[in-house]
């Protein structure tokens, strides 16, 4: 990290733990290049990443100033209580609707499920795939079938022991990106008219992997920062014939959960003494704000019940579309699903992404990203707090680049998403992640997008419209 | 064409035509060299491509001959009599164990799937793609999501209205290979129970989805030169709730049948009047021998009805897993399902073919692959005429890559896959091609690779063991 994005760090910690108050002067140039031992630049450049994250202000011929709150920092949303019985689902239609809103890049992407295509390595990954195309052994193209590209398979296989994982290649598939994956995993575990626990909120594609292969849910309560819950689970697995789980437990969407260790130990505990398998749909997890990348719950199976499902698409190659799944004891399953499905994923994007890995380069790029992604969320959260009207409750996620806001409960999300979209300004409104359409109240907002003018103005603008419905 | 192609080529059809005869001998090369007005290299090549293929042989001192056939012309197979009730599908896992064994590259390929990928422009892509992969707008990997890149969709369009059919780009979706697209159309026009009229035998990738969308077949007697019997299949129309055909018109796999012109027509009327989709194949139409392309099915579509599935894996680009489908009234669906299953299909690779086909660069290799494998289907059936017993039937496709064997009622082909195997030939024997494994004395024969003599050789070695069991 260079001087000024570690100078602008240490000040917005400083704010958020109240050390610099709302209203307060910031040093000014000269004192800070003094106490900081840096130049005036890079002080300048601190000040100006500050300023345009909306959390400090310049006044004319005074300084900077810690812009003012309008209040105490906003709570977070509360644990979910999600009606609780049984539902066949009827959301695609929709969910496409809302979809194909967020496609246009003219639009605020506040409603998008992906992060600034600008924040990868798109050009360096380019040329590993232009070698790749221009090397690749013509007869790759037979023998890189499933399961997939052999030192892919070896690279996915690596990554999982630094996460705690012994995985063997043989029990990796390769697919097109993490909703292929989960869709060959639904299968595997389930028949039409099966029941699947999910969490509730939960993130749409699985509804719509479910919904499309006849299933039903059971929607299990799940608290915003801590993620899915126990205790309610525990339940549903009591009461009802639940086929399979799927689950995010690191930064989940929409509400960038993280389900604390002990707790995810137990989880695993329990759906092995009920056999119940979980898909762990784990795409998020590279994207940690910490010190450390949180574990899967992989890593703590021994029974082969976890069908592990990741992808590159959200932490190093968007539009690459290549995902897999450590799928256990379902894994010759799942590899067969896959051949009969989309036979193989494109094979010399395979070898490029295998390249890539071997050469060390995708560390050294989720080192930066999760930098600018941790900024990014300060940014958000801080924008809800000055724009949004007395009555919200927004969550903080401590990875990916979604969060999760609740609203006073008379703001109508859909009716917001619909005027919002007139201004060029996309969210993602509470009921697309519901088998019942529930939150109509809530928004999943995207912070994947570098902060800008434009967005902190977007951000007024949602903030007037939501304290007109209230 | 060059000089050496065309003579090798006329030559040929001389043999064919019976103008010259098994044990003539050919023009020495002095006189050859007159009458062609080429020189003696020319001549020397073409002689040494027809001694390659198995068409001549060189003896010493006395100049090259006809090889001798060991008898007339073997017939084409019959019209094949599937019994016709309905069927559940349970044939994925017997399906898969025969696939596997062909992936070996060191196993003779009369099994496989695939055409040599020498036989294709990889290098040349790989420039395409490695153009693509750097100069790719980072936000196509958010716009390029279904229905595709808008100037692959472009090209697609541009290339059905060469081959008769008014297909607009909005009504193409892109897919994972022709595969996904199979597997989406039976999914938009079905629900699980429903019933599939299929020819019989089949390709064994349709069995395996529907047996995975848990659809029941009635199988279609089918023709090896003319392919689907329309009689039939109006009886099945008439007597059965078929809810949608699935079949390939042009160079169908296993048989290579090539439906003639006047009978597609009626084929689309009699579908029109039962207004039952029809899911059509179209992956090898590219690969025909003859002056002209054959018109698909949606070129005489005015009802919507068609799903036109068609990919890039047989005719340019094995291994990169693009295929499309023009799913007519079904576009909307298609597409949706496509949104709910892989989401997209990577982008580069979209957009170097893009780029491929506006440059015209594919008509050139189209033209070169023809030619080549209209030579090797000569090859092949010469070769099943000298070393398979009396009584065997062989097809003769105008088209693809792909043959069909009828060998004596008492031969068991999946007895002889095994023993083959053993010996380090595949095969694929005729029941994976059938929903109750039926074709126990049929094979598929693949000659889509340059002839050699490690494949006389094991044409021999096949003969002799089917010699054995009758």
């Amino acid at each position: 990290m260079n001087l000024y994005d570690r100078l602008t760090l240490d000040i917005e910690q400083h704010i958020r733990d109240g050390v610099l108050r709302a209203g307060e002067r910031l040093p000014s140039v000269r004192q800070a290049c003094r106490s900081q031992r840096v130049s005036p630049s890079t002080v300048l450049k601190a000040y100006y990443q500050l300023e345009s994250r909306g959390l400090i202000e310049a006044r004319p011929k005074s300084g900077y100033f810690v812009r003012p709150r309008l209040r105490q920092p906003l709570p977070e949303p509360q644990i979910t209580r999600p009606v609780g019985d049984a539902t066949e689902l009827n959301v695609s239609d929709f969910i496409f609707e809302i979809l194909e809103s967020v496609k246009d890049p003219a639009v605020v992407p506040f409603g998008s499920s992906f992060a600034s295509p600008h924040l990868y390595p798109l050009a360096k990954l380019g040329r590993y795939l232009a070698a790749a195309a221009r090397h690749m052994d013509p007869l790759s193209t037979v023998t890189d079938l499933p399961p997939g590209n052999e030192e892919l398979l070896r690279q996915i296989a690596l990554r999982y022991l630094t996460r705690g994982a012994a995985v063997q290649p043989s029990e990796i598939v390769v697919t097109s990106g993490a909703m292929e994956a989960l869709n060959l995993c639904l299968q595997a575990v389930t028949r039409p008219g099966d029941l699947i626990a999910i969490e509730s909120p939960t993130f749409y594609v699985g509804l719509q992997a479910i919904e499309r292969l006849g299933l039903r849910v059971i929607e299990i309560p799940t608290h915003p920062r801590e993620g899915v819950s126990l205790p309610a689970l525990t339940d549903a697995l009591r009461h009802h014939p639940v086929k399979a789980c799927l689950l995010m437990l690191n930064f989940q969407s929409p509400t960038g959960a993280l389900v604390p260790d002990d707790r995810r130990r137990e989880l695993v505990e329990l759906l092995r003494q009920h056999e119940v398998p979980l898909i762990e749909d784990d795409t998020y997890a590279e994207l940690y704000f910490g010190k450390h990348a949180p574990l899967p719950a992989k890593s703590l199976d021994t029974s082969g019940l976890v069908l592990h499902v990741s992808s590159f698409s959200k932490s190093l190659a968007p539009g690459y579309r290549v995902g897999w799944v450590a799928a256990g004891r379902f894994a010759q399953k799942v590899q067969r699903l896959k051949l009969a499905t989309t036979l193989a994923t494109t094979v010399p994007v395979q070898i490029a992404l295998a390249d890539f890995l071997r050469q060390g380069a995708f560390d050294t790029h989720l080192r930066r990203l999760r930098g600018v992604l941790e900024v990014q969320e300060t940014a958000m959260a801080a924008a809800v707090e000055r724009h949004f009207p007395p009555g919200t409750r927004v969550a903080r996620p401590r990875g990916g680049y979604l969060t999760w806001v609740e609203l006073p409960p008379q703001v109508d999300a859909l009716a917001l998403h619909r005027i919002a979209l007139e201004q060029g300004i996309s969210i993602a409104p509470g009921p697309i992640f519901s088998a019942k359409r529930e939150y109509r109240n809530c928004l999943r907002l995207n912070f994947g997008h570098p902060w800008s003018d434009e967005f902190e103005n977007a951000m007024a603008t949602l903030g007037g419209m939501i304290a007109e419905q209230i």
